[in-house]
Formats: C-alpha cells, sequence, structure tokens
C-alpha cells in the first residue's frame, strides 16, 4: 500500500467510541445499558422544526448560499441580539455543525504547527480538528477542587510560546460544566491583547446554566478584534443530526476567510436550515427557561446521587449537561469497560465517558469520568446507583 | 489584526461567484439573466425523497452514525453493484457532500507541500479543498482539439515528482463533459503503479453519459489498492442542498482515517440521509434513462445552437451536463461581465462561467467558458442564442 499522510496517523478515533462495542455485546447478552457517556439529549426537537421540514415547499433541494440561508442568517441575528451580542449578517457564517466552525476557525488562524492553547479536561473532539489543520493543541489543566475554572495569568501564559495563535474556551463547558466568569474572560482578553492572539470560543451551551450568567467572547468591547465565536444548533435545540453550526466574529478578514472555505464546500444542509429557521421564528418564550429547569432538576438528581458513592468528588457544575467526576477506582478506562463486560446489577448496567480522553497530558484524568445527565429522573437516579455500586464490586474483586 | 494563516490568503474565493453581483445587479435593472453558469439541476428531487423527509419518524433529531446511517449504506451497497462496482459496507464511509469525500482524501493522502496531479480545466473547488488540506495541485493540461482527453503518459509522468502522492480525475468531467475511456483509467493505473500513487476518482457524474459507457476506477482490479472513489448525490438525484456524499475505496487503512475524521465531525445529515435512503430504495427502473434521455436532448441543442455562433469551438461532450467552448472574444472574463453590464437581446441576458477558473495554469483558458445545460430546452436555446449575439455585438464594440 502506498503511504498515508502523517497526518491520517495523528487523527484520532474517538475516545468516547472505544467502549461501544462492549456496550453493544453487553446489550446483546440481554443488559440494559444506561448510557450517560454521551451528550445526546433526549429532548424533544421543537415541533416548529418538524413542521418545517414536513412542509418543506421546494421541489427541488437546490444548492444554498454559502454563507447560509439568508432568512436563517437573519434569524440568527435576532436570536444573539437577544443574547446581548449585537451582530450583522455579515459577521455570520453558518457551518455544518459546529464542528466545521471549529476546523474553519483553526485552518483560519493556524499553519501547521502553529499551536493553540486548550485548559483541559476539554472536548475530545477538538484533537480531530487540530489533526486535520495542521494545529498543535497545548494544554493548560484546570484543578477538580477549584471546580475546573481557570488558573492563574502566570501558568497560562507559560504554555505560550512563538508558534501560538489563539486560545479557545469552551463555557459552559464540555466536559466539566464549568461557567467561565466574566473576569476569566476577561482574563484570556488580557492574555490575548498582550500575546496578539485570537480567542476561540465555543459557546454551544449558552442556555444551559444553572448559577449566574453567561458572558460570551461577543459581550467584551475589547475583544471584538480578536474574538471568533462558535455555535451549533445540536444541544440548543436537541438537533445533534442536523448538522447546522455558524462562525460569528466582527473580524472582516476572518470572516472572509471562513466564507471562502465555505464556498469550497458549497453550502450547509438546506432542509434543516429551514427547520433551524423555523424553530428561532416560533421558539415559545419559556423554551429555554423549561429546558432549563428540567436540565437543573436533572443536575441536582445526579450531585445527590453521586454524593451518596463514598470516596467519589466533584463541585457541583454551574452549566452545560455533564459533570465531571473523581471515581475512587485504580484506572478509570478498566473500571468502565468492567462496568459493561463484568459487572450488572438486576441485569442493568451504566456507561460512562473515561477521563483520559479529555485530556491531552497522557497522565492525566485517570480517576476522572465524564457523566452526561441526559436522562429523565427514574433513568438518571438508577443509572449513578448502579454506577456506585460497581464501584464498591470492583475495589471488592 | 492579528495575522491569519498563510492558508487563509490561499483558500480561493470560487471564480464562478465573482459574476453574482453583476448578475442580482442586471436582474435588479429589470433584465432577465439566463444562467447556464452553475450545474445546478432544474430538475425535481425526486418524490420519494419528499416522502422520506415529509414523514421523518422520530422526535428527536439524534446524532447518526459517524460512517453513515447503516440502512443507507445498505442500499449504497447495492447501488454500487449496479453499477458493477462490487463492495461491502466497510468500504464505504457517507460524507457532508462530494465536497468533505474529497477534503477527507486530500487529507489522508496528502501532508501539507505533498502534491496530486490533476488535468485541467477541472473543477475549480477542488483548489479550496487543496488550500484546506495544504495540498499542491500539479496541473497536466488536456487539450480542447482532443475532447480534453488524457494526453500521452510521458507528458503526465513529467509532472510527478517525489511529493506527488495521486492522482485526481473526474470522469464524466467537469467542466468538459468528457469521458474517460476504459484505456485511459488502464494508463492512469500503469502510472499510479509505477509511481507508487494513489488515484482519487470523482465520479459524480457517473449516469450522466451519452455515448459510451462509464468506467469506474473500482472497475479495475488492478487498482483496487489504490483507488479512493468520491461521489455524491447532488446531481444523480437533484439533491444538490442534501449535502450527503460518501467516499469508497477497498483499501482498509484509508477507509479508516476517513472513518477517525468522520468521528470528529459526529455524523453527516440525518434527514437529507433518510431522504436518500428512501430515493435508492425506491429508485424507478427508468429513472436514469429518463434523466438521461432529458439531458442528452439538452446536450444537443446547445450543440446545434453553438454550431451557429461564427468562430466558436467545442467537441461534443460525452458525459455530465456541461459543455467547455472556445469562443471568439478577446478576454472571456471581460466579456462574461460585459454581457452582464452592457449587453441585452430584448431585455435578456447570459450568464456563463468564464474558462481561467477553471485551470491552475494562469495563461490558460482565457478564451473558454463553461457552459451547464441545466434549462429546458426553450429557454436553452434562447440563452445560447443571446449568447452568439453578444459575441457579434462584443466584437463590434
Amino acid at each position: 500500500m502506498s503511504k498515508l499522510s502523517a497526518r491520517a496517523s495523528k487523527v484520532p478515533s474517538s475516545p468516547i467510541r472505544k467502549l461501544v462495542p462492549l456496550a453493544m455485546a453487553a446489550k446483546a447478552a440481554g443488559k440494559t445499558v444506561y448510557r450517560i457517556n454521551i451528550g445526546q439529549p433526549d429532548i424533544e426537537t421543537p415541533d416548529s422544526f418538524w413542521k418545517a421540514v414536513h412542509e418543506y415547499p421546494s421541489k427541488v433541494l437546490a444548492y444554498g448560499n454559502a454563507r447560509g440561508l439568508p432568512g436563517y442568517v437573519e434569524e440568527l441575528v435576532k436570536y444573539y441580539g437577544k443574547a446581548g451580542i449585537d451582530v450583522r449578517p455579515d459577521n455570520i457564517v453558518v457551518t455544518t455543525g459546529g464542528s466545521e466552525a471549529i476546523v474553519f476557525s483553526m485552518m483560519a488562524v493556524c499553519d501547521p504547527g502553529d499551536e493553540i492553547i486548550v485548559f483541559e479536561p476539554f472536548y475530545p473532539n477538538y484533537n480531530g480538528y487540530a489533526a486535520m489543520s495542521g494545529a498543535i493543541l497545548k494544554p493548560v489543566t484546570t484543578d477538580p477542587k477549584k471546580g475546573y475554572h481557570l488558573p492563574e495569568m502566570a501558568e497560562i501564559e507559560s504554555a505560550i510560546s512563538d508558534r501560538t495563535r489563539a486560545i479557545l474556551i469552551c463555557s459552559p463547558n464540555n466536559p466539566t460544566g464549568t461557567v467561565l466568569t466574566r473576569g476569566e474572560i476577561e482574563l484570556i482578553a488580557k492574555i490575548a491583547e498582550k500575546h496578539d492572539l485570537y480567542v476561540i470560543s465555543d459557546e454551544v451551551y449558552r442556555e444551559f446554566i444553572y448559577e449566574g450568567v453567561h458572558t460570551s467572547v461577543l459581550h467584551l468591547p475589547e475583544l471584538e478584534g480578536r474574538a471568533i465565536l462558535l455555535d451549533s444548533i445540536s444541544k440548543r435545540f436537541s438537533a445533534c443530526g442536523g448538522r447546522i453550526g455558524c462562525v460569528v466574529s466582527k473580524i472582516p478578514e476572518l470572516i472572509d476567510t471562513i466564507w471562502r472555505m465555505a464556498q469550497a464546500r458549497l453550502c450547509p444542509p438546506t432542509v434543516e436550515q429551514v427547520g433551524a429557521e423555523a424553530v428561532l421564528k416560533n421558539l415559545p418564550e419559556k423554551y429555554f427557561i423549561e429546558m432549563k429547569e428540567e436540565y437543573r432538576k436533572r443536575r441536582d438528581i445526579a450531585m445527590e446521587e453521586l454524593g451518596k458513592i463514598e470516596g467519589s468528588f466533584c463541585k457541583t457544575p454551574a452549566g452545560a449537561f455533564y459533570i465531571m467526576v473523581r471515581l475512587p477506582v485504580d484506572s478509570i478506562e478498566k473500571f468502565a469497560e468492567w462496568m459493561l463486560t463484568d459487572f450488572d446489577l438486576d441485569g442493568e448496567t451504566t456507561m460512562i465517558a473515561p477521563g483520559p480522553g479529555f485530556y491531552a497530558s497522557s497522565d492525566k484524568g485517570t480517576d476522572e469520568a465524564r457523566l452526561a445527565y441526559v436522562l429523565r429522573e427514574k433513568d438518571l437516579r438508577r443509572a449513578i446507583h448502579i454506577l456506585g455500586e460497581g464501584v464498591k464490586t470492583y475495589n471488592k474483586r
């Protein structure tokens, strides 16, 4: 075989996927598997989305605008306005999911070998986008004991080199649920200014906030010349399969670059954009309030149940729908596998996402797991109860 | 502003887009503009697609499989079987449009600075994918007088260097309509074998053949270890806005790489995949026969009308729905602009895609234009008649 690129070997397999064959085997063997390992919400996509899709008016599924359907972009402008983010249509390029928004942004600011500061633990797919774009992620570790909030300025700066092009933040955070304070975003702004860096901000969980308020990078006037906001409807409107995201920035040259990349891939999916436009047009006032209430309830249930697992540790996260929890096991990866292969409680077990996949540093996260509270109350309680029983049995084996 | 990447400046604006503001101005001034500049078919997307979309059964638009919905992949296997391409589900990764299939393939075989041989004129978006992946396109020019068929082996080989990783072909061709013979694909296979290269084959116009038969890279057993087939439903099922394509290859390591890239971006659009699956499941026997008849008729009309333009030249293309034509003008780019800004025939004008955008060599295509015969008979005749009148008036001005 002719050799593949060096890049080919750098694109990682999703660490969350590794357990999938074991979960399938457990299921085939008759076990019920509670999946709190991935962030697939069980909430229904809004009716307005389905109504628009079901009534899609044209007979020809034509190319849309490379920047997004103009009607959808107009709705996005209004949506951001309500979030205190004052943008115009020419600040927005609609992308095929938040994924494309990230990879386009990395490509726009980094040449191969250039570096991006990330705070670990972080969303593992960032590794894939970095491998594809040739960017190198430089991790700065956050501390579970401090609720995974940012470290001191000096510690962040120590990771910056002359190849550093950007700082990547995610708030509310996947996998930790941490919500950065305005002070923390101001700190990032200060560092970016001092070292002439872009700030790439993944804000797909904007509405999932249970304490405090969300600060967007575009809330800070001093960041306007550096901020690249990444977004997606996947979680917000429970439309993960729609693949509709966007890049928002007030830097004309950056948006022009993203637009040129967008032209090459022609357009984002048309039918789902029409659905997303309808959702924004018809969003009930109480939509986010109800969604937030539901997830806050689930978070509190998860924290309550986790509190019963002796030796576990986590601070209550303020946002998203994840909890990064320390569990008293020797190896979280072995434990997560064992839960699927060797353990059950009355025929049921729980699937978690092991911590190391969320770290770039090789020795980190070995006793941490990410839990997604995407199940309804009864199932969520049961899933975490089983997890606790699993820990006990695992440590006695 | 912090500097953007060097890559950012290399991603070209679509050359076809440049004329769009002029067309909009012409339209705003009351002119009718016949758009034979882009390959947006006017054919209806099959009813089965819309039926499946309108009846999409779930209430939650969840993530699909990163490799594509299993049911759709099964249908693809059957579809390829009917085209004489014997593949299994594990040879396929569904992508977000043919665009993603190309950029993933380039990333899989090329590191930044590696080279890919392309035959010019070629589809301009290849430039964008190359810029994003860091691959460098090395053009080998084909001759209008030979119907844009491949040059001799030695001429192709002269473009190969020690950085060459692949040969990219497109048959039936966009923009020339040329269909490569089996002998030509065998020549490519011979060169690939001799120089240890991959063969990336864009076959999205597979069914659009009016003379002869289609030869796929996967029809040649000797190419199985080198062939990467790129595909899309955009033209085949007139579903350009659906963004459903795929990579097909019998090279396990290549498919594994594409799959890992696919994992990072999570999944292709779900609703459109369900539509595409329904189309393949319910495709009437006569679908491609009727489509081919319609386009063959249009091609013949276009050729007939082009024959009336004195000084124009083109051989009758055997496939796709494009004609690359030489027109007797000093600068095709100036002429194409002038058609929109200064010319009309009874309030109507024609929009074409200037040739230079389809060439990587800087001095080529200056008297060529690509025409897409995507209009119905009456409009197509009128569009080309206007083009001919435009040429006469332009040369007399």
